[in-house]
């Protein structure tokens, strides 16, 4: 299975409208470091789901048929915003996975179009996803959300976004198994704040250590982060990256 | 004053996704025929004020401080989803004028960021907007939804749409004076069938053959009646345009 990173912004993205902070600076002038909204690509055998909707360009960037589904972590905007516009395609059907909200976003469910809600997942239930393994865990942020673990071939790969620390049933969870791969919210640097909704460096960084993933990939990146990782001289464990869209990783 | 068509295409957009009719695989291979989220822009004196947002770019489209504000129709996705991102700019306001709707879009209300949403107007009350005289009239569309007449310097622009013929307070409002340009809401091809939200081109061109204005220019336009004007030999009267992407009117 390959996981490719399509957005790894929060919901300003970056640049931020409006800022001159010395990371929105550097992204209005080069493209690498612009960060859109936080979404990935799995592709395995033949078939490619894309993990939320929040790019906008999504009737462009994938054919008619080439996307075997969609992964909702949750229905917040930046992350499901590009369902607004893809549902209004014709002659084919969408299937469109997620927690169980049941206000979805904006009008969604009422005008679903090609999209398809009608199969919700429950946490920890396993699911056979075209002969790979996916697994739906409960996260801790303001509305219904999942995190997602990929299994194939004795691979796995966890999908961990948005979320602030992780609920103890999902830790025990992932802990019981190695993780390959651990792509994970870190909207924030460390902070005397702690954020309702996401990881902060320092937690971040915590979950990883309790985790202890082969690589963790840090995602949702808001500009702040930006500015502290390329002012403060931070230095990394080797295992752990900063997520850049088209990063991917293959089991 | 002139005003710039930015999008002229309905929800679906042109092309629809995977649809193979005509008009979409003539928009698919010559850029010049799609047509994006119905929205436009109104330039007076220093003055920019956009007229729907549901272009999903307005970021990268108006630097900061470049829109005095935005006037909403409506809230419906395709002309309100573009806000989703904007608001998360920083360090300046948005004024986002438009009708008393209690629900707006999405979670736009409770979470504006930049956008300010205070202000909403009322039908025939006459604005004063930065010089401008700026004149709400009310629409017929599933949802609370107002045309804007623009008048300025003895002309009168009138943008009319989502609607379904005209109510009559609104159609008498019209009457009394001349129009110099109106842009109106034709959805669809002649149909027997009667859209309770949108003109089919019959029932736009009896809007204006009443509203006799020096020019029409047709918008919100989906595939079927691209199809139609393609295939059907459609001769259109010397002051009716059909609009597209760019398309401009100076008074």
């Amino acid at each position: 299975m390959r996981l490719t990173l399509l957005g790894t912004g929060n919901a300003a993205q970056v640049p931020v409208y409006n800022c001159d902070c010395l990371a929105c600076i550097r992204a209005q002038t080069d493209l690498r470091y612009q960060r859109g909204p936080c979404s990935a690509l799995l592709e395995f055998d033949d078939s490619r789901w894309l993990i939320d909707s929040g790019l906008t360009d999504l009737s462009q960037r994938f054919s008619p048929g080439s996307l075997k589904g969609i992964l909702q972590t949750h229905y917040h905007a930046d992350h499901a915003q590009g369902l607004l516009h893809l549902r209004w395609g014709q002659g084919i059907r969408i299937p469109v996975l997620g927690p169980p909200d049941p206000d979805g976003f904006a009008d969604l469910y009422k005008h679903p179009g090609i999209l398809d809600f009608s199969r919700t997942l429950k946490v920890f239930e396993i699911i056979n996803l075209d002969g790979l393994q996916l697994t739906p865990v409960p996260l801790i942020h303001s509305k219904l959300t999942y995190g997602y673990v990929f299994a194939k071939e004795g691979k796995r790969f966890a999908y961990l976004t948005d979320t602030v620390g992780l609920p103890t049933d999902t830790e025990d969870y992932l802990k019981a198994e190695t993780i390959d791969v651990l792509v994970l919210d870190c909207s924030f640097p460390p902070n005397e704040k702690i954020s309702r909704n996401h990881n902060d460096f320092t937690m971040a960084m915590k979950v990883v250590e309790t985790l202890n993933p082969r690589l963790a990939v840090l995602t949702h990146i808001g500009h702040e982060l930006d500015v502290w990782l390329m002012t403060e001289g931070v230095k990394l464990p080797a295992d752990v990256v900063i997520g850049r869209e088209g990063m991917c990783f293959s089991s």
